[in-house]
């Protein structure tokens, strides 16, 4: 049996979504129980209307609802303690619950989380790993705008606990990892990358297999399983590939609804229309997860719908199933033992 | 007139597509005339098939081609002074030519820019500008892979650069810029956006107007004329991009193919799909655009063909044509002549 924790507060529809998409993730996998967390007068009329679920959650009331525009500091000012995101949060942290999920603004759903399951042993920052489709699958990419900034060390760590992550998710045994760069050779910077594929390169883990550079188009192309950046360029380039997709399936609609025959020609290939939808679904992918951290919680999309809401909470469920946070810490364990004294001068200190 | 020297050994094709590019261009713009640089055994017999390039073309024979793996360092070792890239940046210089464009190797092609022309008074690093298809029409996006790293005056700099390509390009009299940022706010870091944003929004420029941090998806969306970042995320996230639309692209090939109804489909819609392949083309985006140095060099994709090429071509000539790099000297000294003290305590040595 494995236990989510669900802040039903989160996201753009709040309740409105997340419960009936827990509903559908438990239709999908009855081994789930929910702890859902949430205003009592906006969840329980909607839990009602799903007994299947009701029967299989707990309801906690909770006095606070993080907003989407909310910022971190002021998020955890008003919420720590009572809001819906920090219960479901605090759930993981007290054993009640194996993973949490919130569709929550992601700003203050890191730093509650941060501020209460607080890092794993060695790791300074946690890193928001997100599913990226490809033309083989999906690959993992991290960090997504966790954070901002990281040093070679950091690196090696995202690339390690991205490889636990797709271990957990795709059940491969040595996943295939890049490290994100440019290609023009004998650039000035990014010293940390070049000295983090250093680190990778010679130390040869068990756990993750490292092919060395990858370049931005190579994460449509599926390269490897595992594509490691810094928070700031991660983040920018998942919302240009996002964006990328948007508008083309703006001009795709431009296009075919532009003249009688591509009207016709679009009845006629309908289905394979329809292949197409499907596999450019944003919610498909949906449910990027904070790793580093003492406890695993899952961010959904704020914009989706049950559909997506559901398949966040069955990545949630694919992590806690299996134990990713326990491969983590083996992977991360055999690495900072070989090299603990080069902690000493650590630079950073800390989000 | 506007004389345009050409590098035609640059590009996977080298002067079976140069030439041919160039003739194209010609066609279209009869007021340019070419200096063309090349190996004379493999350019000439090509060049004598297009009689009016021919007759509007100065060929100068040249000893070396840099090949597109050859690394910056050994390409001007080997190149300097007598390769075909080389002399024809150094037309430019020598004020033979209003701008040199070549398909050769982005790294190679900077560095002998680089060290050939120069930079402008107060500028530190070129960045690379390249044109980006939007929703609203196409943006410019700089720097896409020229230097890593880039301070909060450099960015500044760039934003300056990028609104006169951007009045040179689109024709606009005050372009809208925006600086490249992550949404989630408080995060730490990239002080160096948060600062230039100060700059810019203090400084009120005549030039252009800045309308603030913008995201990933916002490049897709056209939200502004000019998205300005620092080389490594910028070279990333147009890579991403591409990766992309070549990834929908091919799903969409699967789908149009795989059902005997899908193909009849297609072919009822054929012209809304050639609309659509029309809009996606990267040729028609192509050339990007070295700024912040003493003399104008065009990049143009090395696996594009000789539609593409023209295109680039014709990016040179409309930069040369409206005065880019007299509009680029008069907005920096404004800029710099305002806040010159601050020069003193630069903290880069450059490239």
């Amino acid at each position: 049996m494995i236990t989510i924790s669900l802040d039903a507060m989160g996201g753009d529809f709040g309740p409105t979504v997340a419960i009936p998409g827990a509903a559908r993730a438990l239709e999908r996998h009855p081994d789930i129980r929910f702890a859902i967390y949430g205003i009592e007068a906006e969840c329980l009329p909607i839990l009602n209307k799903y007994p299947a679920l009701k029967a299989k959650s707990d309801f906690h009331p909770a006095e606070v609802a993080i907003s989407m525009e909310e910022k971190p500091s002021q998020a955890l000012r008003r919420g720590r303690y009572k809001s819906s995101m920090w219960k479901a949060i605090e759930a993981v942290k007290l054993k009640e619950a194996d993973v949490a999920v919130s569709a929550g603004n992601t700003g203050a759903l890191m730093a509650m989380a941060l501020f209460c399951l607080r890092t794993m042993a060695n790791i300074e920052r946690p890193a928001l790993a997100g599913i990226w489709p490809t033309l083989k699958g999906e690959s993992i990419v991290l960090d997504v705008g966790a954070t901002i900034g990281a040093d070679a060390q950091q690196l090696v760590d995202f690339a390690l606990m991205g490889g636990a992550m797709a271990r957990a998710l795709f059940e491969l045994k040595r996943p295939t990892v890049g490290l994100l760069n440019v290609g023009t050779e004998e650039v000035k910077g990014q010293e940390e990358v070049k000295e983090a594929g250093r680190i990778l390169r010679e130390s040869n883990f068990e756990s993750i297999q490292y092919l060395g550079f990858v370049e931005g188009d190579d994460l449509g192309k599926g390269t490897v399983d595992v594509v490691v950046s810094e928070g700031f360029t991660g983040n920018i380039a998942l919302k240009a590939a996002e964006g990328t997709a948007r508008q083309l399936a703006t001009y795709l609609r431009m296009a075919m609804s532009r003249t009688l025959l591509a009207k016709i020609g679009y009845l006629f290939a309908k289905s394979a229309f329809d292949m197409l939808r499907d596999k450019m679904d944003p919610r498909k992918v949906n449910g990027a997860v904070f790793l580093g951290l003492n406890g695993i919680v899952i961010k959904s999309h704020g914009g989706t719908d049950a559909e997506g809401f559901a398949a966040a909470v069955e990545v949630g469920y694919d992590m806690a199933r299996n134990k990713l946070n326990e491969k983590i810490e083996h992977d991360l364990k055999n690495f900072h033992s070989r090299r603990l004294p080069a902690k000493v001068d650590a630079d950073d200190d800390g989000v």
